[in-house]
């Protein structure tokens, strides 16, 4: 589980350190698909995998928007802000979470073990995603590749 | 590790289903990105997950290409014919295959763990940019989620 998650911090940061090349009209484009920019889509993983760890906690889970006005700094403040928490909990994942059931009183139910596994395979998803948009700019985009990655 | 590729089975067969709605044409059409067609991309994932488990096994792993002919009723074989030896080796995988080494004689060296977890993640990349070209053609693309599946 821990080491899905280090391989999507790595790749996002990475992703960041890509997105410097952009100017700020092509970070915050509106694009076909996922959800709509790259600017959107760093901000909607960093947000939901968030949200997720703190729902498992059962802490508050206040929204964050985008406007016209933020900047890849504005995103890197956020991934800043949220880490403490995302890391601490990976952290202390322990195999007897995974049978644990997630019940906020909306279907539909699952377990924290379905939950983490959502969060790493949603980054993933979106990251797909900026992958073609990349392309579409005629750049290359960040490897998805796992292995040679040192990640265990 | 056996609840992700339970979900990438599931979800493949999905998008299986979903790439009945194309004509051949759109099917095969070369796109931006990733490996360049709805065909190429399921083609693509099937054959590495197969491919990759292959090595583990040190077996052979001959190569299937793609011509101007291939349907998705090809596919489909191909996922038919190749599913036996991926479900059996997930089956019966043991966290002592965890920290294996895997040495082919081309770096980088990387642990079973590790080349799984690739497995993986290179298959949700390329589901990601099929939403992308879905959304293209105006088409509702299938459900990332991993909640909800009944997977657990």
């Amino acid at each position: 589980m821990e080491v899905f998650f280090h391989y999507n911090w790595q790749v996002r940061k990475e992703w960041m350190n890509w997105c410097e090349q952009l100017s700020q009209e092509t970070f915050l484009k509106e694009r076909i698909g996922g959800v709509g920019s790259f600017a959107k889509t760093l901000h909607h993983i960093i947000d939901v995998e968030w949200s997720w760890i703190r729902r498992l906690e059962c802490k508050p889970d206040p929204e964050t928007t985008l406007s016209q006005e933020t900047t890849l700094q504005d995103i890197r403040q956020l991934q800043q802000m949220y880490q403490y928490d995302v890391q601490a909990f990976v952290k202390r994942w322990s195999p007897s979470y995974e049978n644990r059931l997630f019940d906020d009183g909306h279907p539909p139910l699952d377990t924290w073990g379905v939950i983490m596994r959502h969060i790493i395979a949603h980054e993933i998803h979106h990251i797909g995603q900026l992958s073609i948009w990349a392309r579409e700019l005629d750049l290359k985009p960040i490897s998805a590749n796992v292995i040679g990655r040192k990640l265990s």
